[in-house]
This record gives C-alpha cells, sequence and structure tokens, in this order.
C-alpha cells in the first residue's frame, strides 16, 4: 500500500475531521459475538456467533443498495439502518437456531449494532484529535444508533452525522460533500478516516483528505481485510493515537 | 405561569431531551456585548454595543421567515443562520459607526454567534441531565455554529440537531417532529427544554413534552422577557441544574 507523508503543511489544512464507525471505531465482529454468546450461554444453546456475525454483516451492502434503489424513486421510502438490520436479522435467524428468540429478544439483539465496543485506541485518540479540530461520525449508522453507541463506549464526538440525513448511503458522493457542508468547511478541508479503502477513495473522489487506519483484526484473526493495495492516502496510521502525533494533534 | 407537578410517571416518559440554544443555554446578548466592547475598546471607539446586540437579534424573527419563504418555493435556496446574520449584520454596521470595519473584521464579528457563553448554571445541568438521557441542541443555528459553541463553552451534547437538517426553521412542526425521528424516539417522549414559551407552544403542538426554564437576563436587566402567562408547560425550572433535580437526573 502507498503511504504518504506527514507534511505539516497538509496537516495545518486540516479543519475537521470524519470518522467511518463500523470497524474503524468499534468492533463489531468482537461485539456481536461477545454479546450474543452471554446471551446462548444463558439459555443453554450453542450458537456458531462468528459465522452469525459474518452472515449478518454480509447482508449490510446489498440490503442498502436495495434501501438505495427504493429511496431514488421515493424519498419517503428511505430506510433507517435500524430496520435494514432487523430485516436481515429475521433472514438469518432460523439458519441459526435462534428463530426461538421472541420478538422483544429479536428487537434487543438488533440494536447491538447501538452497543458495540471501541477498538482499544478509539477514545484515546479521539479526545486527542478532538483537542486538534472538531470530530465527527460519518457512519451508515442512524443517527440513533451512533448516538447509543457514543455513550455506550465513551466517544467523545462533537457532531454525530450520518449517511441518514442525507438519506443517500456510503460512498454516494452527496455524503460526503454534506458532511463538509454541515461541518462549515470546504471538502479539502475535512480528513476522512477508515479501515475501509473504498471508503476512502469515494471520499477522495469528493475532495476530501484521507487517512487510511489499519484494523488487523475488524473480521477476526483468519479474516481477510479489503486490500488497499496500490491505493494512495494522505496519511496512513497504525490506530488514531499513531494519526493524532502525524497531524500534530 | 402554570407549573405542573413533577411526576415521576411523567418523568420516566422521558427518552431524550432537546433544548433551545440562544438565550436557553447561552446568554447572546452579554457575549455579544462583551466581544464587541472589547474589540472597539482596543480601537478606541465608542459603540452601543447593548443597543447593537438587540437590533441584530431582532432581525432574527424576520430575516428566518424571508429564509422560509424562499426555501419554500426552492429548497436549495435555504439560508444557513450564519448567512442570516451577516446579511442584517451590514445593515447595522453604518448605524452604529461600524463601517469602519475591514471584510475580515466583519466575518469575525459575525462569528461571535460561535462563541457565546453558557448560562452558569448550563454545564453542570447538562452533565446531570445527559446522565439520564441523550441529550441534543434543536437550535435554529447551523450545525457548524452548534459545533464551534459547544467546544468554546464546554457543552457536553451528545448530539448537535439543527433546523438546517430539515431546511426549516423553529417553530416549524417538521423540526421538532424530525428530531424525535432522528433520536429514535416518539414526539410524547421527547422533552424540549426552552427559556421561550412560543418555541415551547411549537413543541407541544407537534406532541413534545415541554419544560420552561426561566432566563431573567436574556435581554438584559431591564429587558421584557416573551411572557408565559397563562401557558402550561409539563416541567417549569429555575434554571438545569433545578430541571436535573425535578426529573430525577
Amino acid at each position: 500500500m502507498a503511504s504518504a507523508s506527514a507534511q505539516p503543511a497538509l496537516a495545518s489544512s486540516v479543519k475537521a475531521l470524519i470518522f467511518d464507525v463500523f470497524g474503524t471505531v468499534v468492533d463489531w465482529r468482537g461485539s456481536i459475538i461477545k454479546e450474543g454468546e452471554a446471551m446462548t450461554a444463558a439459555k443453554g444453546w450453542r450458537v456458531d456467533w462468528p459465522a452469525f456475525a459474518d452472515a449478518w454483516r454480509a447482508c449490510y451492502q446489498p440490503s442498502m443498495q436495495r434501501a438505495m434503489q427504493a429511496a431514488a424513486s421515493d424519498p419517503a421510502a428511505w430506510l433507517k439502518l435500524d430496520v435494514l438490520h432487523r430485516a436481515t436479522l429475521e433472514t438469518l435467524l432460523p439458519r441459526f437456531g435462534l428463530d426461538r428468540l421472541s420478538a422483544a429478544e429479536r428487537d434487543h439483539l438488533n440494536f447491538v449494532w447501538h452497543r458495540l465496543d471501541p477498538w482499544p485506541d478509539a477514545v484515546a485518540g479521539l479526545a486527542r484529535l478532538k483537542a486538534r479540530a472538531p470530530i465527527a461520525t460519518l457512519s451508515n449508522g442512524n443517527v440513533s444508533l451512533l448516538v447509543d453507541m457514543a455513550r455506550h463506549a465513551g466517544l467523545p464526538w462533537d457532531c454525530v452525522l450520518s449517511a441518514e440525513l442525507f438519506r443517500k448511503y456510503k460512498p454516494h458522493p452527496d455524503v460526503y460533500r454534506g458532511a463538509a457542508d454541515l461541518l462549515g468547511v470546504a471538502p479539502g478541508e475535512l480528513l476522512m478516516v477508515a479501515a475501509h479503502p473504498s471508503d476512502l477513495a469515494a471520499a477522495a473522489r469528493a475532495g476530501l483528505k484521507t487517512a487510511y487506519v489499519d484494523r488487523p483484526l475488524e473480521l477476526g484473526p483468519e479474516g481477510a481485510r479489503e486490500d488497499p493495495a496500490g491505493q494512495r492516502f494522505d496519511w496512513v496510521a497504525r490506530d488514531f493515537v499513531d494519526l493524532a502525533a502525524q497531524i500534530g494533534a
């Protein structure tokens, strides 16, 4: 992967930072496995939670694409990620022996996305970065999901921005440009931080600066992460604390 | 003014709180006077800053009404409050002998709304209320104004919500209902906190709960505040700390 030097002039152009959340700030896979195992162990059930977490996440992109298509012809048909998660959850329950869960238990499980735990460096790194410039989410998660997660995980956001505000999911360019407009900065003054090269490529096409943060365990110890080979980023960091050091925060 | 008892059942129905900001959380008038006087004292100019602050604020409602009318026929014609403030500022400068300010100084003065100081109880009261439920702004100020203000004043918002997100200014009902939708609660589970009876009346019409907080100095020691006579609120509080005590936060 191509790195870039942390030039002071480049860093001084950054007036605000936005963060991808699932996988970049929080460990969605580990959190779902942990909470799921606790739930079914208490019931004496055996469930393959790693496979369940992976299967649920695999529904993510296709469900957003369907929602985008529906909303394209009728903006009122927009669906929050909570609703997409709930629909895909229903399709997975029988396969994992979880159709024994009550409706209330399914609702609770669906909201595990509101209770994801942060990567170990996330809170300390965000605190340092926040001292340098405003920090905000830019996630496909809906606003209430992100608010609940921030309260659960202690994430010190200055502002919660979501695809929901634009009724379009990332990687639509309106989401990135809309975030810059709401934060009162030019696209080139906004730094997008993510562990996913495709998210950063879309941000760069919208005119934003980019910081790639490696999250080797996002898909588990044996999971293959999205390959950033050949892609250029303005910064490449091991974690948020390293990113803070590189941009002088 | 009619008060209401702080019934535990009513308090337990509150799942999130939203706050009017100008006058309710921050002392816009005192902050503008303080910053303005410091600026012109350094230049050796004499300016009637209390009258200036009142005149600028008097432009607020009419300018939003014009912006709403323009946006009604063309949503792309929406104007942020920063832009409305800048336009009304220009009309006031000659009257107060301030047309000697440079363009950069005018831009800086316009952003005084991003640097308003909180009422003395605001930060401590918000911290207590935040421990009880998510707290968010619901202001006609644009998102970046509210983000800058929160960083300046240390306001611990879980979420920054603004009329800008809905491209309609309060008291339009879509703003209050839209806030409930984004926070994932029913309108009746959302408590609007404000020092302005008219804001609370509009919130109540949209189905929200209401808390009136008295800010007797908003318009200065001799200013006449909006009369809440005869209006009912779910809570009436002296300040945010008192409100927190009443709702069990």
